[in-house]
């Protein structure tokens, strides 16, 4: 059984457990106030080009949501997502549980548009109502569609012009990053957005995500804010030092190469086969189309998840690459469609 | 420079990576969904001797302490604690951001009786105040003391009788069960409180709490307040891996004794050499009270906490071991004292 | 200018101001322990015929409802409601402050069916995301359409079936029940609903709805939430005594059936007119749809909502009637439709 | 049965009934937007001196506190408050509620200073504890007592430096300013506050509480707040209307006259016949120690609150008059002691 359910279903890359087991025995300061942790946070500034930008590393991507969203939103302010975003649908209404509500707008491509937001501005009239202040966007989303330079140009302006704030959640960022169809680079997302986080435990770290503020108002204070919402890590060493291992060469952009091919052949293989797909993907997830049946027989040896019905005798399944996806696994499960279309 | 200055110093317990590196590719549900998981969990319901028992597997302990706490209370009550209480006083009122109230009884040994517990509820008579409902304790806590078994039993049964949930934070429980002075087993810990957590964190383990819930009507639905308060690692493996690494054999338990008999020696040589201490600990942290121009001799070469102003010219410090502290340290900074009394 | 703007543009019904003017100078217990708001309560379990309902005072709709769903669920349970439903749109998201979700189902005649319900549990499957658990339906609802009693047993049932809680916002109660097409009655409400509140509002109080909590395990402590949303009257006889004003008699219906009269005869003499509505309604809220320029007219005399667009030549209007709206006022807006078809 | 047990057992002064049987037919906007509710707030503003405060109206103290606390406050920062402060005791834990912890002082006179505050700031160093940013104080205190002009100015001071926010809860405002003892007014409090309430309920009101916010940054979508928490009153300009009666003569000020008179006369009488007090006070709540036996026998004419045991055989209790507080009733518990000191 091999599982294309999930890019969370191993540990890390192996040259981040390196690094950890290298300076297992180092005593240094807790709470991420170590020199792996500061060392990490200069690269990534580096990297993105904002010298001054503010980077704090968190366990998981919904904890970073989280703390971010209600340290940067007062008591009556929203966010707007795409019905599919993460914080939407799979994060137990942790937002709301900070107090605010999330705005849907209803997407098929998991991409939010300035049109879409100025609609929901509209609706948001005076006080009776939430004011809409925050944007959620995710990159790559969780349909795998990206968004291209120029959309994040147009939601970043209409942002500026209408006061708003723009959050990008990473969780899959090195995926959209690298993806054939991208052409953004991290550097682009500290000059465009207001704060995103850069997704480590999707792309090759035991857990992880680096948070970048960008906007100098969001920065007071912050770390007030990941304490009181339990996420500062007593040995923060651990994910800078991950980092750090992901940054100083290529290798988070590697690791994330790879699964994009991974998914890719899949792709190519499963199109072949004269399957279409639920939506157009160039990241780490795709949405083939298949025969109830089929799906059947795949699950006797692959782990994935059934996505959505589409009919009496089709449904979409997921399939997820990572950064540990083995070339000879995808090439069985790509051989299936190429040898025996409609006999998998 | 060596450090005194917290037990969560350094990475985890070699055994502990050896652990993770082995599992490092396999495939595995995520969320704690996995098989290392649910064997730590067995293991540890095991050895507490309760089979119905529900585990839980946190990154930290504010995490675990704020899930938890807003998990088990309605809204309008409200959570006792010693003014020394982690929860009163370090978690950036991670509690109150929950919107439940800390109550808290000054103490100047760290523990609560039932007679402070008592005075609360006397003083709590209707719905124009908060409703006290749980107890928070720390064993061992936060200036180093423990509870015994029968301080626990009174409280316990004090709790039954007033219809309080009674919760331990044990960050530092392998130190209060193992310390010289202690007549407790994690099984009393099992019959006597209604959920309690064990600390991986601060003993041995690169990071993780196992939250354990005793009374039933704790556990409907935990799952879905780990997850929305951001607490629910994906590679929940992780922790599940240590756990069992942990408590397979003897591990915990002999790591948290070395940590006491490395503060019980230093104890003994600062005593010797005529010092007195704040406060009576037999566990992992001590606090001598110095003259100041020797503890600034000291900070040349130890790294640790000033606690308290005595006086104009002395000062509490807090020193603390942990499984990793070396013995030769420990053997040099006692010297220090033998040797040189009043000349440290 | 007269105003069909809403049903709390005047004070109250002179009744219940000279019952406030008789009692004025009487000293009672404050937070409604006085003997009216306990003869107010009574009064009111004895019309719903549950001698055993928890009956609780409150200022105003959006207090109660905050307080009320606050009070009822845990934290990871969320909240059903309509898209017009007045929690989603018009309360700035005063329940998401208290920690809950409200998911929306779209709607176009403001009301929940079974249908929609089943839709939403089960697209809810696991502890990723929220927990509906609360039903929340209006009647009348926010576009003046009413529950029928079939239609309200369907959804009791179904939430008993599925361990829901049902609960109904009754800011419009009166006119709801002596709606001509309404078949219920408020011991209907009683025996279907696990609670809800008699709107007096907007129906000839200063101010002032009831709450009624038909479920035993909902009344635990209740009075502790309201303190604690600062909804707690000081001086809360001053509901009790308009209450049991407009119950001791027949007043609320006798109120209700006016406003419901007056939006009546105004639909006739539009309808007569050749205009149709945006939705059929036979409560006190009517939405005719009205070419553009006569809107403008009727704004030179009468304040109202323009609710919503239609094409470029036509919008929809809001037109609210109240136990005080006039009837001369209504003969002279209807006359403008009835002698000037087009011409208004 | 006479009571001294509050000072909302009665209705409203007849002169704001009266503006509100007059106004009770005419059509208004709702919530506050109507030309009764703009008139007393500028009205307010004027006697303030601050043409640019914001004035907002609340129905009641709890709710007024936790709206704007909630609203000046960001996540992670908490108010300093007296032991004896509204929001540390009787409210419910509402600011903890909304997310925020109360530090609290131990005081005997209800009163902060400067001394208070600066222990506190003392102690909280960085992010692992809450960020003090608010000062609460109440004028008069729970106690009693008052402010006196320099002390609020010591106050004022100190928080420009440390930026930090004073808020001042006025409940009893109008016994604070009128005592013999007070050498401030309104425009002082405009001033040397950055917000504060002008509380209406306890002085002639029906309900009614007028929040002042004097620093520009905390007026921002202050309505918002306001909405959220349930505290938008549909009728608004019924509070605008007393506020308007109370504040355009000078009827606020003499009904506080009145009842610290009352309060002043009962002192005298009390003290005549050798009693000692609690603590001293010039409004209009006074505290005497009285023997047990006496106690028991004035309950039977005589309802107030016994506050607190002083030894075996004596207690302090609590009086408290206000504007409806009748002479003849003073007069008469006032007899009580000086005809028969020792037997009341």
């Amino acid at each position: 059984m091999y599982s294309f359910k999930n890019d969370y279903s191993e540990g890390a890359h192996p040259r981040l457990l390196e690094a950890l087991v290298a300076s297992n025995l180092e005593q240094t300061e807790g709470y991420g106030e170590d020199h792996y942790t500061q060392r990490a946070a200069e690269l990534l500034k580096e990297k993105i080009g904002q010298k001054d930008a503010a980077v704090h590393f968190f366990v998981g991507g919904t904890q970073t949501n989280l703390t971010a969203i209600s340290a940067f939103l007062r008591p009556h302010e929203a966010v707007i997502a795409a019905s599919t975003g993460h914080i939407a649908t799979h994060e137990t209404g942790a937002i709301e549980a900070t107090g605010h509500k999330v705005i849907t707008v209803e997407v098929s491509d998991g991409k939010l548009t300035c049109e879409h937001i100025q609609r929901v501005l509209d609706a948001h009239t005076d006080e009776h109502m939430v004011k809409p202040k925050m944007i959620y966007i995710s990159n790559s989303t969780e349909v795998g569609t990206i968004y291209k330079k120029g959309e994040l140009k147009d939601l970043s302006e209409f942002c500026k012009v209408n006061n708003l704030l723009l959050y990008l959640d990473g969780a899959r960022l090195g995926s959209a990053l690298t993806s054939q169809e991208s052409d953004m680079t991290l550097s682009d997302l500290g000059s465009l957005t207001d704060a995103f986080y850069i997704g480590g435990t999707k792309n090759g770290a035991l857990m992880g995500e680096a948070l970048v503020i960008c906007r100098d108002s969001l920065k007071e204070d912050f770390r007030f804010h990941i304490k009181q919402k339990g996420a500062l890590l007593a040995k923060g060493r651990l994910i800078g030092i991950q980092f750090e291992a992901l940054f100083r060469d290529n290798l988070y952009f590697e690791l994330a190469e790879h699964a994009n091919k991974m998914a890719s052949l899949l792709q190519f293989e499963i199109q072949k086969a004269g399957y279409t797909f639920l939506i157009q993907s160039s990241s780490n997830q795709i949405f083939p189309i298949l025969p109830n049946e089929i799906i059947k027989k795949l699950q006797a040896n692959y782990a994935f998840h059934i996505w959505q019905k589409i009919d009496e005798s089709h449904s979409a399944i997921r399939l997820v690459t990572s950064w540990a996806t083995k070339e000879e696994a995808v090439w069985h499960l790509g051989g299936r469609f190429s040898n025996l279309p409609g006999e998998v």
